[in-house]
């Protein structure tokens, strides 16, 4: 069976895993660990366990548990004493401090929510995000970095993890026997990046016979990777990762959204196009509509926002089976 | 199969359930659903829904999971947000949130928590528990009651719930159909009384061909059932019942306790005896070593002085099981 790891977090990965699941093909998740921001940021501080909101998602993503499970893990409180916290993020949390390992906990959980595949957190160290700025500024933390909107007006330095970040053998193992590794979609800097901050990530993924995919995201973010050409967040990967050109293939979308949609998004950020100039490696480009149709029903305003222009995850799914 | 019926709620529940799940029996619990105080309290009040606590300790002792699902079940959080929460309580309230029915989500909790029985909510309707005082003090709350120290010195001149409960027909049900009811061991006016407020408990239990047991407390309760004999407590519960002699068996302890363990208990209360004087139907009174030997290793204080001296369920199993 094709093996198939994924590199990410967030909602980009929930949906590759979301569309990858459906055919017969081992699936491995590689989940960033370095969010310390809301419901994750909280039981950090409080009881020092590893952040949760990235295993989460991709735990309900790869679950073939009855509806009701998974929408029990998604269930964000909105009241009391739990206000901003997510079940599923409580519950992971809690597994880990009564097993006393996340690899325990993530072993009980997926057990529960009978996922197809497996879902390994890039790192088990506890880290923090720590982002250099070109004028002199320091960003502590994934949280702080994400709301500050001056980022690509100054231009990143460097970004590391602190202390260093020890990778999971399971993620290099993982990455060393997959057939094809997907990186993304994903935000740039908090989602994609810290996994390859985690030493030896990089190295194993250049060294990895797989074939190695990058899914570009639909929209830049405002403030952080304004202008971006999908061959740009190529080179910004690549960068960090340490080998120009370890990307064979780069699937981006060539769908336009609904101006409407564009329009509700200006804040956000503008929609990512393909320019052939700033493409910097041999790599593969295979331009497909991945666009999802219709609007996302959510109850929570900034999730509605996020999630208005997306992957359709069967599209992208079928675009990565097709590879070959 | 023996079809047995536990009525109560609590720890004392939680003993006899364990004890008897060891045999081949069919087991219902019917379950208490006035307490407002602690993790339940809070998780009524903020969300709205129905008291989890006693749920979850039946829950628990039912169930035929991995330690480590109902080590996770029974974990108390002690800092931060979830401080004094328990993680139980929390799946339940979160699961009768997420599929709008406590009925629904008792059963997701039994499928994950592979019980082996029944866990019946005595009532679904959201009550609470009034205590008028002889006095004519009027204690609001289970909560408020069990910290009423002078109860006993005033006396109860009568217990409702507001609004009127209704019966859960499936604790109906399991009533009529019953070989054997047992109700207690528990706290008698907290865990016990509680479930025959509910319009229509008492007289289906008193309709029942089921053989009903009573099993009495090891101890009094200090400010409540002072200098209580066996006997007291059933004829105080079967006053409210409303049927004098529906107990046909009453089991109790005759193994005395430690005298170092009396004396920690003292402030609690002194140990529960049997006196014929006091005995006012012809119930059949079966005496027996029921004291679980050793200390319940517990981390907590007050859960350490609770449970410092109690049933041990495999004694108390055997003895419900002779019966015949």
């Amino acid at each position: 069976m094709t093996k198939i790891v994924t590199i990410g977090g967030g909602t980009g990965t929930f949906g590759v895993l979301s569309g990858l699941k459906k055919y017969p093909v081992e699936l491995s998740a590689i989940v960033t660990m370095s969010d310390d921001g809301g419901s994750s940021g909280i039981l950090r501080d409080e009881f020092g366990v590893l952040p949760p909101g990235d295993l989460r998602q991709s735990l309900i993503a790869l679950s073939d548990a009855p509806a009701v499970m998974r929408k029990l893990f998604s269930h964000r409180y909105d009241r009391g004493d739990l206000s901003g916290h997510n079940f599923g993020n409580i519950f992971i949390s809690t597994l880990e401090q009564v097993t006393g390992s996340l690899d325990k906990a993530l072993d009980v959980a997926g057990e529960i929510l009978k996922i197809r595949g497996r879902v390994i957190p890039v790192t088990l160290s506890k880290v923090r995000l720590i982002t250099y700025l070109k004028n002199g500024k320091v960003l502590e933390g994934e949280h702080v970095l994400s709301d500050y909107q001056l980022v690509s007006k100054f231009g990143i330095k460097k970004m590391l993890l602190q202390p260093k970040a020890i990778a999971n053998p399971h993620a290099l193992q993982a990455i060393e026997e997959a057939d094809v590794i997907v990186v993304g979609p994903g935000n740039l800097y908090a989602s994609l990046i810290p996994n390859f901050l985690v030493t030896g990530i990089g190295k194993a993924l250049a060294k990895s016979k797989a074939r190695k995919v990058y899914v570009a995201n639909l929209m830049n973010k405002h403030g952080h990777t304004d202008d971006f050409t999908v061959a740009d967040y190529v080179s910004a990967l690549e960068s960090v990762i340490g080998k120009k050109g370890v990307f064979e293939t780069v699937i981006y979308n060539t769908k336009k959204p609904a101006a409407s949609l564009v329009r509700k998004y200006a804040d956000e950020g503008e929609p990512v196009s393909f320019d052939p100039k700033t493409v910097q490696t041999d790599a593969q480009y295979v331009g497909a509509d991945l666009l999802a149709d219709g609007i996302a029903k959510t109850a929570k305003t900034d999730l509605l926002r996020r999630t208005l222009i997306r992957h359709d995850p069967d599209k992208l799914a079928r675009v990565i089976m097709s590879l070959s």
